[in-house]
């Protein structure tokens, strides 16, 4: 069971931080909130969404599963305003989502979660930990665009740096450790990463979010970043590239 | 005979608002004004339209048929500024319309109106008119987009609503009478059209316009706006599509 | 050898006005500054620039050519801000060029300029000069744009026009002496010329641009105007289009 109302801007980020990964999604509903966990179509990468009931106008839910087409819901929220408070009600008897905005009654099916299962998040441990604007790593994605399909993400104690090699061309983009907002590392690691998945997932972070970043050597990126005024929290967790 | 001028904006709203429907036109000019009746090509929809002398800054004609290209005075109306004159001059021995904006001369060869007979409007009496703003109607159909290729109109004592309803899916946008400028019904009238037609007919009418909708019990649907501040004036007629 | 530092604005006004022409380009540097000429690949126009050491903000140059591929310049400047410096340094071993926008490091391998040979500017007099606004330019462009694929400059002691002639439509775009910066004619001259290649130098020109233009009957048309503050100089010259 689920009637809860929410501020447009909080679904239409949700949608867009999933998107980046998975068309169809099994939201898990309790008393407390949301939650999904996802891996893309290739598994190369995870998200994990956390979204308490503190960021709902108001909140009713009883444990059960929301399969959802998210580009559906992305074209339905287009019909929101920024401040529209939009609510949704599960109809579990028609498996629908009913979703009102203003005067607009929505009824969207339900897509079944029978063989969606919640993947297993692995337990890694990432040496390297830093904090950091979203603007930052959309800026170091940019410059290594024109210049190959990876990113290498390469940081040791006094810097982080995101940099790309090409046929005859490079660059780098390298932020000293006063220009993070926190850095803490033991020594020198770097890892490769697809360019496009990178993207994806940075481009999904609000403008202005702080992105706490860990990385290891050769081991997957962790980029975790607070939605919903802090009453909500993403985890996403990026296979590298291992270097021949 | 035609020699006037008008502000480049009641021109490109002419434009806008006959283009949804033909690429060509024939336009009746007598020392009155300016007249236009369309039918589309598919035969489902039609257009009506006057535009008195007074929509212009001057106006002298006397009764003779201009045959339109109606894409291409578009694209020569993007020369022209918002509040810049354009003066328009048929020269009927080249079959030519001398079009002026600012420095530029533009002669435009006319078409061919041997084959372009005015269309007859059917005399249809409609139970249910309301007024509305163009917004709520470019609203719902935004709405329906998502959902299905056709929009039902309701209307009733107390509403208007549009609605559409897919495999699995549906969505209605319910007007209640008092956020309508008005409503005079008897009973509960329905008809489904075509979702493009009439969202291209409701996309011609200006931001702000007010719209009169007649609507019936499986009939076609008429909407009617002023154009030119008043000195102008349009009637759609859009064809229902017969719900099996 | 270069090593210099330039507002990313005037780089990207390079890039521009280059661009138009040549996808790859042979810059001639030394000690005065850096200077251009090229062909495009049909062999119909000729750019010239000049960007003298006043252009930069820190100047180094001895004698040396650096094959640029225009395109990749571009992308790379879209890093920079409007106000951002860019460095530029000649890496004489590897053949690259440094490129430091910020804390952006980027190395462009250079092209091979063995097969680049600048073209021999003609020396061409031609009889009527006048300038004018960009502006103007573009505009008589735009009017011309849907009657042909060719425009005719056309000039006399009193007025300057651009015009168009189609199978059945034309269009005139006279401005009278007062509405040009300066004119100096004696009798008419008029010349034809590919709309494209006219519309493409004529938008590579900033707006608010003064535009020098030369012409003859029947011969090529120069275009003039000053880039960086007037501490560079641009040249185009458009061979005509002889009519039958």
């Amino acid at each position: 069971m689920l009637k809860a109302s929410a501020k447009a801007d909080i679904l239409k980020q949700i949608v867009d931080v999933v998107s980046t990964l998975v068309d169809e999604a099994k939201f898990n509903v309790d008393a407390d909130g949301v939650s999904l966990k996802a891996v893309d179509p290739a598994h190369v990468a995870m998200i994990e969404l956390t979204l308490g009931k503190g960021a709902f106008e108001s909140y009713e839910g009883e444990e059960t599963e929301l399969g959802i087409d998210i580009e559906k819901l992305k074209e339905i929220l287009k019909l929101a305003h920024a401040g529209d408070s939009v609510s949704l009600e599960h109809n579990e008897d028609k498996n629908q989502l009913i979703i009102k905005i203003g005067d607009v009654t929505r009824r969207m099916s339900l897509v079944d979660t029978a063989g969606m299962s919640d993947p297993k998040v692995p337990n890694i441990e990432l040496p390297t930990t830093m904090r950091l604007k979203a603007e930052e790593l959309n800026y170091g994605i940019k410059a290594s665009e024109s210049v190959s399909d990876h990113i290498a993400l390469v940081a040791d104690e006094s810097s982080f740096e995101m940099s790309s090699e090409g046929d005859s061309d490079s660059v780098d983009y390298r932020l000293p450790k006063e220009k993070l907002i926190s850095l803490e590392a033991k020594g020198k690691v770097r890892s490769l990463f697809p360019l496009d998945y990178f993207s994806n997932m940075a481009r999904a972070i609000a403008g202005g979010s702080e992105v706490k970043l860990n990385l290891g050597n050769n081991y997957p990126v962790k980029l975790e970043f607070d939605i919903a005024g802090g009453n909500g929290h993403v985890r996403y967790l990026l296979a590298p590239r291992v270097e021949s």
